[in-house]
């Protein structure tokens, strides 16, 4: 089996560090996944494949951290694209593109009253808690332990540059636990704005779980009962579920849910729909940016959206997703290796179980990299409906090779 | 002269407030601007001028809010966009773009010795003051009252949905005025991590104002007396200038300056430069966005900023400006109406003596608008290198018939 050399990439690498911190800006920066195992810079792609600046081929399970649902360079978002680029992006005030878009999200969200628009996932998860608090008169937002909604302060861990105040009013629960969450409710009574969720687990070194039955109605119970909101980060799971949004997966019921990544195959935007109550409110919400009126990206959206219904990408995806996790059940089986294959097939993951800080699958993913497969030792990974079964034939071969490889001592 | 119809960007405006708030998202609310006088929804733009969905002509001195600086849909720019979207945009893993491109902003601006890239000009703002509060363990950003500097938390006046605490640790001082700064100077003594300014007062509802002869020079002895760091905002004012960043042509000595809107000429990026010993505390900045490695608004800035320095761009629209300005200066005279023309030539902005609700403004814009030249009575206005002679001229007919109008009560 042919070993992968990355030496264009390290030089390449070697020369951003004298430029940018950390080489590439973390989280990304390659010492996150296995220095020296993986490539750095990737040069073109297409489908599920993409080929680094060394010439080498990759099956790619990341989708470039989840926008390429329908896989990189698709004919009919990229055709949409060049359409709109020859009347424009960005103008003085916005396109009509902006009112058939939100029109277009409202007929295929059935929660969906209203929506707005911006670049970054962050941008609207930090729209949808100004909402919350100005919509209840509250200020506390609860998440989950654990999860991320973004790279605003609210919403981080302690971070270096971020005063404690900016990271106040966000209490903490146990991600499917209603009893820890019921304590929050009572810790602060009266000053509960909104929960928080993403519709499954999906935090970094950690087991994706999928919600306990009950708990997204016990959530909302709660919810109703105090006078707070119940908001979803829809962001990472958005369509590989549901093309309505994984709300309606789960049967899960919303008050405002947040989309981004796989909502254009790869085109910068976010969206946030909400229902008509909280239309009011968002009145009186600061948000704006350069380019938040970009008609391209709107027009990406559409035909991505479009192309996963008819084409049945979420059917397609999740069949990819299980063969894959089953392959590697079977394998680890097979190699007398211990490992947790969770999460749901269109965003499988896997660790070794006697693996507490994640070396063993460093290892192992960095020995699958070498061969071609990229896979994310730490974060969750994403199939697209570009995966086809004789990819993922070939990705386990070289899983099968890598788990042999590992009992070897590699 | 023809006076516009915007029977359909009414209609279309009208669909909006029932799915969007406020019908299109603030700030670019029709209603900010004059409503009914301006057209709601653009269809196309080519070089400094758009068509509305009535089919309007009109020709645009706002660029999309700045970014237009060579003028929309520019060929140089959309061809290196096309060649880097065969390639791909956002992938596993950053194009090496990403290298070529932090290279080429450090050769291009003297005082950068590294950079890091987002998508809104509010990514890289925020990161900014993150570093300059990390790097020197102080708390406190001072900022000019009445300055923007993005939609976080932090810069923002008291706003609907964000708890004060989030706003805490920006005192605030009175542009060009170096006493006031000491004044804050001492009030937070030992705890002022930054002074972030932007290059001239460019407040909404303001005159602009250039910074006052040895107004940098003295905040740079006070932030090097006091241990803070100086961080230049020039998303707005950028490339507009001098191609090395608007600091170099007022000769000022910033640590870090923030870009964004003209450095891609309408491709979603902003970037942050800095000097080297900031470098080691931005390694421990969390900063990341699903784009923020995208290569074709990479490829896209390249071209633009090649295309300024080989056209003289900044010489050519700072001329357009300079014509605009001394017309309607002369204009205002012979009708014996008081205006008061301020900003520097490539971002002119206009209102009225007598006129503290800036009404008249809006009547003065709104006729401009129906009669096909696009202003704005409460920001400042932006000229590319692709207004001519004659759209001046054809403007400067506008305006005349503007401020006759204006004379006889309309």
């Amino acid at each position: 089996m042919k070993v992968y050399d990355f030496r264009v990439s390290y030089e390449l690498f070697e020369r951003a560090t004298q430029i940018v911190p950390n080489g590439i800006v973390q989280p990304r920066n390659p010492t996150f996944l296995t220095f020296g195992d993986f490539p750095c810079f990737i040069e073109r792609a297409k489908g599920c494949k993409m080929w680094d600046v060394d010439g080498n081929e990759f099956i790619d399970y990341m989708c470039a951290y989840g926008p390429m649902i329908i896989g990189y360079n698709h004919p009919k978002v990229e055709e949409a694209v060049r359409k709109q680029m020859e009347k424009g992006d960005s103008f003085s005030m916005p396109s009509p593109v902006w009112v058939e878009y939100a029109e277009y999200l409202i007929n295929l969200i059935p929660m969906a009253d209203w929506a707005v628009f911006g670049k970054n996932g962050s941008d609207v998860t930090n729209f949808a808690i100004r909402v919350a608090r100005h919509y209840t008169g509250k200020k506390q937002i609860v998440m989950a332990n654990g999860a991320y909604h973004g790279t605003h302060e609210w919403s981080l861990p302690p971070t270096p540059g971020v005063p404690p105040e900016y990271q106040s009013h966000v209490p903490k629960f146990e991600y499917n636990e209603l009893e820890d969450l019921e304590r929050v409710f009572d810790e602060h009574k009266g000053d509960i704005a909104g929960v928080f969720l993403t519709p499954i687990r999906h935090d970094i070194m950690h087991d994706q779980e999928l919600p306990a039955p009950g708990f997204f109605d016990g959530v909302r119970e709660l919810c109703d009962r105090e006078g707070a909101l119940l908001l979803f980060d829809d962001v990472r799971c958005g369509f590989r579920f549901d093309i309505r949004g994984t709300h309606e997966y789960f049967g899960a019921d919303p008050d405002i849910v947040c989309f981004g990544k796989a909502i254009s195959n790869g085109y910068p935007l976010s969206a946030v729909v909400a229902k008509k109550h909280l239309m009011e409110s968002a009145r009186f919400i600061y948000f704006t940016g350069t380019h938040f009126h970009g008609a391209v990206a709107m027009s990406a959206s559409i035909a991505c959206l479009e192309e996963i219904k008819a084409s049945g990408a979420i059917e397609k995806l999740n069949k990819m997703g299980k063969l894959l996790q089953e392959g590697l059940r079977e394998q680890a089986n097979s190699h007398g290796v211990r490992v947790v294959v969770s999460g749901p097939p269109c965003m499988p993951f896997m660790r070794f179980e006697d693996d507490p800080t994640y070396e063993k699958n460093r290892k192992f993913c960095g020995l699958a990299a070498r061969r071609g497969i990229f896979l994310h030792p730490h974060h969750n990974w994403f199939v697209s409906s570009a995966h086809e079964e004789e990819d993922i034939r070939r990705t386990l071969e070289v899983t099968d090779e890598c788990f042999r490889l590992m009992k070897q001592g590699a």
